[in-house]
């Protein structure tokens, strides 16, 4: 096994076949896994106010490739010599604290919430992909992918605006209270879980030191959001 | 066009090119397309109240067969000329009106919910095939394969029983006013489309007309369920 490569920087070459780096992975994608596993239900329990059958089926095979991204994360896992189960479990209190305060109210505060939360976590995950070998990267940015549910969300959040203009007022406020819950949830991972904090800033070496970079990338997570807020018709 | 074929019967050999057998098959893939794709809800939902990850992950995986297979009957339905929308309609009350009055109280109801109605769905659609052509009937026994949820029950509705011997007496209760609502719920959806309960009686040239042999067919079912509540360890 190889020493650890230190670049100028102060970060290393990243391979699986460091323990902490490993370990660090396992924690990265237990997070994901467990994020997809809830997004699955909260997009099928979103099925259940859909308008319409159409909608309804929707928003189904929208869950139905949130699970399988859940699938293919569990199996990585696995691979990786992880118990699926145990790598999610650090992450359930910060998701559910998350969904228990962002209960949507009707259909389209689940659609935005679904568009704004996915949007966040999506960005969260591209910054950190930076940071890792090109196996891992390569199935992060997989299941990252877009399972249509953006262009869903956007076109009937605008269209009921349009109908509606009174509800722009309460859906921007809406959008803001979510991002300040994803925001201090994703915060109070980051501070109890160092190894995925880590990974955040460029390296295992990095350890808790580079705490503004990690405000640099709240920053632009920030600035994503508020172009997602448009993007529905609505202020940030 | 063939004109139709009655064998000595009275039944016909079924064709999709004659329009009232394409409108009968249109309502049974209907039935049910609506069927699964609320399974799929239910399960998914269920999947909320699992006292593990692996139980979640494990519902949520038998969900997602469920959305397959109603991925599959709305693109037949497709194929058929028929709006799948349209073709679901007609089912939405009666089982919306069956989950809202056997909404689960907990995760072992869900269990033996899901177990014993997908048993009896299962063993009424098998009936009904019987008199499907032959790529109707192929499609239809592809959509009722088990998805691996009766083992699943099963097994945990036992293992709960044996380690708590009291629950018997509730689920039991809880598993007859399952078959009750069904069947009720049933019964409303034979009453109503004259279609559909013309195919269970074994050809439209019966349409309304042997309620003997729908009877025969409820006494199967019902006998069928009992076999289901011993196999779960309960009384029917």
């Amino acid at each position: 096994m190889d020493a650890p490569e230190q670049d100028p920087a102060g970060s290393f070459a990243a391979s699986l076949d460091q323990e902490d780096y490993r370990l660090a992975v396992v924690d990265l994608l237990g997070a994901l896994a467990y994020g997809e596993l809830t997004a699955f239900e909260r997009l099928a329990d979103d099925a259940s106010f859909a308008p319409t059958i159409a909608d309804k089926a929707a928003l189904g095979a929208m869950a139905v490739a949130e699970y399988n991204h859940f699938a293919l994360l569990q199996a990585r896992l696995a691979e990786l010599g992880a118990s699926p189960e145990e790598a999610m479990e650090p992450f359930i209190p910060a998701l559910e604290a998350f969904h228990e305060r962002t209960a949507p109210g009707d259909w389209l505060e689940g659609l935005v919430k679904a568009y704004v939360g996915d949007g966040i976590a999506e960005d969260f995950y591209r910054e950190v992909s930076a940071y890792l070998d090109e196996s891992t990267r390569d199935l992060v940015l997989l299941v990252l992918e877009d399972t249509g549910h953006s262009q869903f969300a956007v076109d009937r959040v605008r269209a009921a605006i349009e109908a509606d203009p009174r509800l722009a007022g309460r859906l921007a406020l809406w959008g803001r209270r979510l991002v300040g819950e994803a925001l201090s949830q994703a915060q109070r991972v980051a501070a109890e879980r160092d190894a995925l904090a880590s990974l955040l800033v460029g390296g295992l070496s990095h350890r808790g030191a580079d705490l503004a970079e990690v405000g640099r990338m709240f920053a632009r997570l920030t600035e994503n959001h508020t172009t997602r807020m448009a993007t529905l018709g609505l202020s940030a």
